[in-house]
């Protein structure tokens, strides 16, 4: 048995890994961390779980104490609030999950830049990976310190692998338009996530600004071999759960739509959890699995490639993709735990 | 391996028996019937199951020539369309889980009164149980013939049960107003179930006339020990999934609401998929799983009991229970195949 | 014109009132008070309204010292909130329309009960006039202190009234079962409130001790010509606005479907503002407007009748309201400012 | 006064045109047809309309056989269907307001290669003015017939037309990234839009095949003096009402925000329905209104400008502009009978 303990429960992000811990086959959940319901039951905070699960909520001085006991720690905190937790884990010879942003970036100074703050353990940066499986498995294996990746990064960067990998689009002609649900946006009070103020409306946000943006650039970058910039609008749908991410780029050369869909097949054909569709993505046919539906059109008239993949943001965005990498770190079969198809309606 | 058919697999309730029954550890289904999507892939009509699931849609004639390879033949279809494909089925000794209306009233008569059709098989009647399985679990062992509980039904029987058993409600003050998601309208085209028309508002409808009236008389009669008659009223609520019961009855004597709560307790205290609370229920805390939660309130005021109870219509309210008296039949434990947590938000 | 002021403008109840005020030929509004968004442009916390309203948001303070400049003060503020202003603005002659609880109980001691909380100005009890006008227009004609109803009793008494005028029940047997949108629950952040919270769920609260429930009784006890109490459990429903009111009574003798139907036509032959209805009301139908519709059915088998009633929770059940208290108060034609149509979908 | 009849009155367009008419001071509205619901009244498929109006809704044939009664036909029917209704009118002296497809493309063969029909009156359409006020003021002044234009390009033209008028980007780069609610779809039987396929989900559909596209590339191209083409993808999103557009270009050279602004401000300075912000539309600030909102970013790292718009697609994007029309055509002053602010929430 894995044991494990989670910094951050009864976020959606946490609660969602929880649920997936709770019903994984080779894990013991040591303890559960939250800040603001230590004490009190985890199934108070989320009833869904009453009869099933007794697991009461420590905060994080306790959750510190209790390090030596568990092989992994999921870390699910708001970014800037990792750095100790890491490090103290990593010293203990605890591996350590973070789903938070404090270790995406292998650039310390690109972290300032993004984040407004200074990094607090950058020294641990180059042993960080960044947990994507599908572009990292091989380091993901033998890695201490995973970097799950952010919920529109992994949308984004899985739509777009294939063409920066095979340099098929001009670089500087990346458009990344994504939708998400409402949980993105945390379980916190706040009247801009009030249902009165989000059903019925759409709104774009962090336009030309938002933080997932240096992430995907890193790892688009990385796949296509130099450098580049991409302009990327999230957006908030009237949905619990879900991203859409609608991708845009030009093609280099021509290539017909056969030769386009082969390269993604060829790219995702031994990945589980990528489908390539030759229809177009909805979010509801990956909600609460760790799928990525992946679909491509050529537009003929203008040169572009739109590709348009969909994830369940918390899922495959989250918790589902933090488990995936736990499974690889400890030799597991990488969908172990996680082999729950979507439900719809 | 038990295996299995299923007719009427596109609709929603059929495809959430297929989610469960594809992910059975005991359970091969060896096919699938539908009349709208006859010789098309199954995960064409639904695209969550693509990569998983390969099976080819047969009409219901080809179902029939199959009869032979199963165990059990579920069937889920309007009213009215389970006569004939039920006795053909048991006569070859297929046990039958029928998902439909056809029978669940033992009365004829009754059946005919409500849904304006002469009973088909009434000779069959007699060896049909109605499979709720916290009510008739012994019955439900040895039957052949399952009649699988309306969505309504379950909900507001499992509510009210202990107060008929224990005959602490008058029974002729009994009022149900219940309310439920648009899947519970089905997967046909149609203008009232459109988005446009059941978003942002909420709807009574079937005002004392609605089909599940009587099944819900049948068994609280039952219970009680003598035949009563309640007012029933169905709510659309702009949600996909969910019911939510509120159940009304004027106390015969006054009991304590600690009383109440252990009579309930009792009632339910070895059965798995029912939660009594403490708290008031909500229907997504059971979303997703075979669960149903059941609250409790005394109305000093007014001497009357209020219990509420939410279940997931598709679920406990049909595909799940549909699974767990499966179980039940074959001698398997109860909750295999069905323990998958309620997954919030 | 009649110069008024809004205290509480930047609640939902509040800014619904300051779109209807704006827009009406015979207002001009000379203040508005937030106490969230003092010296803010209203347009600033409702982007609705920009380039038409150039309000600046003042406090209560600045509010209280422009009382002169008024013919009415209205006032959407929580429950406890209104007694000094009230007075306040009485003593100046200015007329008031409290949105709020304060002044709805002719009871001060029956506040207390129900609010916890004494009453600040029990002597102004007897002055204030209950504003629903279908029941009370000539009181209101010259009224200076309207309680405007709380949304739940404007469509439950409505729905209710004529049976007990006539005394067609029994008038312990009355159960009021009601459904909200969220907007009911204010624009204040709230984790129960979230978009991820309510979104497809339902749930039932503050069952069986919700404090609209003495004003119902009140005002029903007063048409019934003796005191009663009802059974009422509001629910909230996953859309912005609506309130439906299943209302169920047991008839003390029988009477025909037309019977009932004439008696509802005639007692609310001359309002602009209810529809008697030959079906069952939908919220979607009232949405966006000051209208009530009432549907009826008779539910033979057990002697009850059932009446629904839909209205806007923030127009007929709080600001559209209001503002027809106030043309009535000031000798206007009752429905203009209010002539707008439900716009669906 | 304006004598008006309406075609294709009970879909979700003709009905919101009908309750603009029905409000407009200056407006007769002497017919309504529908082919679905000839010889009901228009109220018993709109009960919104209930006591509010009592037309009958003709036929076509008879609705032909009236034209003599009125001054202007608005047509809200499926492409392909107005070529003969509006000959007919036009050569009657009746002018026509046509909120479908058929004389939007100023080119025949165009039309014919999107819409993949002959078009069946190509002499018209040196005649129809595309019926965007904002852009074409003049010319509609004048015009007998009108091609009311769509609602994704109401929403994508008027969000780039400041910068093609001064040619500030590129004319290749163009991406839009469009959102539009369920109402787009129309009120039509249909699997695809019933609540339980759309709820809780977001697709994209007609990607680089949409309909709307060679409109919008008509005008942006008649703005920027030359042709060009875009890349258009519409999305599905789970809301009654509302079409975001988030549009891409990049900029030909550098310029501050503060300029681009003044460009925006500067061409809409006179425009009563537009309103430029310096914050970032939502949907639901312009829903059931004729508004359309606009807000600006520059993306400094990648040279793109991002415009985002937001329309109620009903109303701006097709009943609202039709009115709009009709008042220039007729003389009026513009916004007579539409100037309702949106409803929030």
């Amino acid at each position: 048995m894995i044991n494990v303990g989670v910094i951050g429960s009864t976020g959606y992000a946490g609660q969602q890994l929880v649920w997936y811990l709770h019903r994984h086959p080779h894990v013991k959940i040591r303890f559960l961390s939250s800040h603001n319901h230590t004490g009190l039951s985890f199934s108070a905070t989320y009833p869904n779980y009453r009869n099933f699960m007794q697991d009461i909520c420590i905060d994080i001085q306790e959750a510190e104490q209790q390090l030596s006991k568990i092989d992994v720690l999921f870390i699910a905190l708001p970014h800037g609030k990792s750095f100790d937790l890491a490090q103290k884990a990593l010293t203990q010879g605890v591996k350590v999950i973070d789903l938070g942003a404090d270790f995406r970036l292998t650039d310390a100074n690109l972290y300032k830049d993004w984040y407004d703050l200074d990094h607090g353990c950058p020294q641990l940066l180059s042993q960080a990976v960044y947990g994507l499986p599908e572009l990292h498995r091989d380091k993901i294996k033998n890695a201490s310190l995973i970097a799950n990746p952010g919920c529109y990064p992994t949308a984004s960067i899985l739509a777009l692998a294939p063409l920066l990998k095979e340099q098929l689009i001009v670089k500087e002609s990346i458009v990344i338009d994504a939708k998400s649900g409402v949980s993105g946006a945390g379980r916190t009070a706040n009247i801009a996530t009030l249902y009165t103020e989000c059903s019925e409306s759409i709104k774009a946000y962090g336009v030309a600004s938002h933080r997932h943006t240096p992430e995907i650039e890193q790892e688009l970058g990385l796949l296509n071999g130099s450098p580049l910039f991409i302009s990327f609008t999230p957006h908030l749908v009237p949905m619990n759960r879900g991203i859409l991410a609608t991708c845009y780029g030009s093609l280099r050369t021509q290539i017909s739509k056969e030769a386009l869909y082969d390269c993604y097949q060829s790219f995702y054909q031994n990945e589980y959890f990528v489908r390539v569709l030759d229809t177009i993505p909805e979010t509801r046919n990956v909600k609460g699995s760790n799928l990525c539906d992946i679909g491509l059109r050529i537009d003929e008239r203008t040169g572009r490639v739109i590709v348009i993949s969909a994830i369940d943001n918390l899922i495959k965005g989250a918790a589902g993709q933090a488990v995936q990498n736990m499974n690889i770190m400890f030799g597991l079969v990488e969908m172990i735990g996680l082999d729950i198809l979507p439900m719809v309606p």
